[in-house]
């Protein structure tokens, strides 16, 4: 039986412009994790969204994450946890988002003040945290908000984890979810997750997300010297760490992307054609691709391999090096001791440990042949895995129901190249089910100048976070 | 018939106190010539030094320079340019030095205050600008003070040209050498020239040095993309410049040197036996090699094959990249623009134009083998000459016998693998032969932290800059 969802959809609609004038207030507090000289400001965020939740009757706590390790004694923004509703006949889910956001200064570009809300006459939302994640954050107390005021009762047992330090490394929320996931703890009764802090694939078509790579990320590093030496007095009696640098970064991968070192490709879990096919109806073509680059060095011709490419085949980024003259201008340094950075995005079947040692043992090799007096050491400087959810769990085709009930299309299911780690660790805590289900769209510039969200993705998204509260409520457990 | 010495000698003995003294209160002036703060200074430096002249009865002028090109209106320092004789009987030698410093904060590591000169139990006189090249232009005034207190008539009509900017690429000093240089200019009459602003090879013997490398640096640019990308998301699905950079500077020059340009290599003088054999006497170890490295690393186990890769071939460096990350830490960036920044050691017959031409050729070859989008360039920054002047001449033998007479030994005839460009602009303006005479040794550490003389060399050298005036004005013409 499909939820009757016209009395919520049209009292979102009627509160429309004070749901706006919330994501306003939201925006309106510079709640940067970066920047310790604006923990207030952080702390302040979780006071009003404490504040809201309270006013809309939830059950909410304010959680100490304690000093900020690395600080002598800054605390860390807390942790706001909340509930809405506990009937133990209803079905528990469990929703995430942060209420931090990144650094923004008028001088860096921004057309309008970063932190005044500014819609313009296209309904486009200006404002750093728009849509990243303030917007999705109050999406979910506007979908509450809704239901109350229309009368209709919220369909499931909401549970709510809103962090202040997504965008500075998740500082103590690991451990702090784990422990709430286990018996007696907040988030116990969860029976599936969804996170609401990723972007539509383009500007039209909605997304169900199942699927991101993990990244291993590696320094090399070739030292020689006792120090910098001069180029015009040692040039050409002394083996450079810098020429035997270059020539082993040189062999990782190829222009095309194809990573050299053997093994790390055989790894990767086979393409099979179920799963091939969710790539022909994904809305996406080369336009986005070169659009998005701001080019047309593009490896592949067409959207399938494109999308593969990005998200369930390993890459590899050479970043930088460490060490060496990196400035404008011409310095004849001899540089003594030289860092590469380069990373493996993974995917599955891909074992961390075991792209570590064949990562290890190819640099050794390579430079073994350069027979080279320098030394080299590598060093695994961050693992995170990669995530792949099944996207025919109920929270998925729940989810699914919801976008074609709001929006009138089936959702492209994506998957992402980069991480979102919190994924992970709700995974792993809670053993259930988790869904990525985004609110912004490809153009809305997370962690650039003029972030925005569009008023159709805020106001249609709220409208989408409580229809698929109903639609996760009525499917039937099959998982 | 050789000079009689012993009464000069014996005065600058005598006066040796005096001469520390008069480095101090020069070393005590901070004439940081890269700091415009420390401007005043610099011309307090070049007063002193116009003082002195002037009582030791030179004939002396401060030439201005004009304004500093890139500024407003900050004055470059004078040339001071000084005239000690005039006879039309005596020959006329130019001698070149400044009175400008590195720049030195007691904060860097100095022992010592480095513009105080301290003088340590082993005679070390520490203090910035002491070796390089206050010092040796002192040199030049205790060599005529010491003449006039012994009552012995300096044998040579001495022109001198100190310059106050050498630490900061010597603006506008190539055009007034020229001028100079021409008829009715003050450098008109000179017969040879001497510079000493370089350093003994070693810490017991003196040398007199021939040569220099050039130096053409290049910059080689890789870009693509619009803007700088997030390896997640783009990873895979985009060509990437900065691989393509690494695999093109890697194919650059071997571990062991050698340049795999073609046509480069082909382009240095054949060693012939007569220039082999000047290697074989000169004082220089492996063990002095792997000290000043700090390390192991040279490439050649043998003196000679090494000091003749320092002098006489050319050499490759790779400096680093700009564009890259090249921070501490781990960032997940796909660099849309890379500049990688290398340099070539020119040495005879290698023109320098057509090493560009094979560079930029080479450059372009290797790009089009990755077959990549991205675009290439190559440029070059900037290129300055190789000189190498006969160590048979007259100049040459009588900077060797005096050498001899103070010092007891034989010099050492070196090369230099770095570039001194006033030298070549002396040769080209003066048309003369130019001979470099160091004064300080090897381990003076100019430019570094704890720069010193030692009192030895500023003493001895004292005794050899006037030894030098009197066999050259013996010397029979034969150049």
């Amino acid at each position: 039986m499909a939820p009757q969802l016209d009395g919520y959809f049209k009292q979102v609609d009627k509160l429309s412009e004070s749901f706006i004038e919330r994501l306003g207030k939201a925006v309106s507090i510079p709640s940067v994790s970066a920047d310790a000289a604006r923990r207030p400001d952080v702390v302040k965020m979780s006071e009003f969204l404490v504040s809201e939740l309270k006013a809309l009757g939830a059950h909410v706590e304010s959680r100490p994450l304690g000093v900020q390790p690395g600080t002598e004694n800054l605390d860390l923004p807390p942790v706001i946890v909340a509930r809405y509703g506990s009937s133990p006949q209803k079905r528990t889910i469990l929703v995430y988002g942060h209420y931090d956001v990144q650094p923004a200064r008028k001088e860096d570009g921004w057309a309008t003040d970063p932190f005044k809300l500014s819609v313009d006459d296209q309904g486009r939302m200006y404002g750093r945290g728009s849509t990243d994640d303030k917007g999705p954050v109050l999406g979910w107390l506007n979908a509450i908000q809704a239901h109350k005021e229309a009368g209709i009762e919220l369909p499931v047992n909401l549970l709510m984890c809103f962090e202040g330090m997504e965008e500075y490394g998740s500082e103590g929320l690991d451990e702090f979810i784990e422990k709430e996931a286990k018996p007696g703890g907040f988030f116990e009764k969860a029976e599936a997750v969804c996170i609401s802090d990723n972007y539509w694939l383009g500007t039209e078509k909605p997304c169900l997300t199942y699927g991101l790579r993990g990244c291993n990320y590696y320094s090399v590093t070739v030292s020689g010297p006792g120090q910098d030496l001069h180029s015009g007095i040692f040039g050409g009696s002394a083996q450079e760490p810098m020429t035997d640098l270059v020539r082993v970064l040189g062999k990782l991968v190829d222009t095309d992307g194809k990573i050299q070192i053997p093994g790390i490709n055989e790894m990767v879990a086979p393409l099979s054609e179920d799963e091939k096919s969710l790539y022909e109806d994904i809305s996406y073509s080369m336009a986005n691709l070169y659009e998005s680059l701001g080019s047309k060095t593009g490896i592949y011709a067409d959207k399938e391999n494109t999308l593969m490419a990005r998200w369930r085949y390993p890459s590899l980024s050479v970043h930088g090096i460490e060490g060496a003259f990196a400035d404008p201008g011409a310095k004849t340094v001899i540089p003594a001791k030289v860092i590469g950075k380069f990373s493996i995005r993974t995917v599955p079947n891909m074992e961390s440990d075991k792209v570590d040692s064949l990562v290890f043992k190819f640099i050794k090799d390579e430079f073994a042949k350069l027979g080279s007096k320098n030394t080299v050491s590598v060093k695994l400087l961050h693992a995170g895995n990669w995530w792949v959810a099944s996207p025919k769990h109920w929270n998925y085709s729940a989810a699914g129901r919801a976008v074609e009930k709001v929006f009138g299309v089936k959702p492209d299911l994506t998957r992402e190249g980069g991480s979102i780690p919190v994924t992970l660790t709700f995974e792993k805590a809670t053993g259930k089910n988790v869904l990525l289900l985004p609110m912004g769209s490809s153009t809305d510039a997370a962690h650039s100048i003029n972030e925005k969200l569009d008023r159709r993705n805020y106001i249609e998204g709220t409208k989408l976070l409580g229809a698929y509260l109903h639609f996760v409520a009525e499917e039937e457990m099959k998982a």
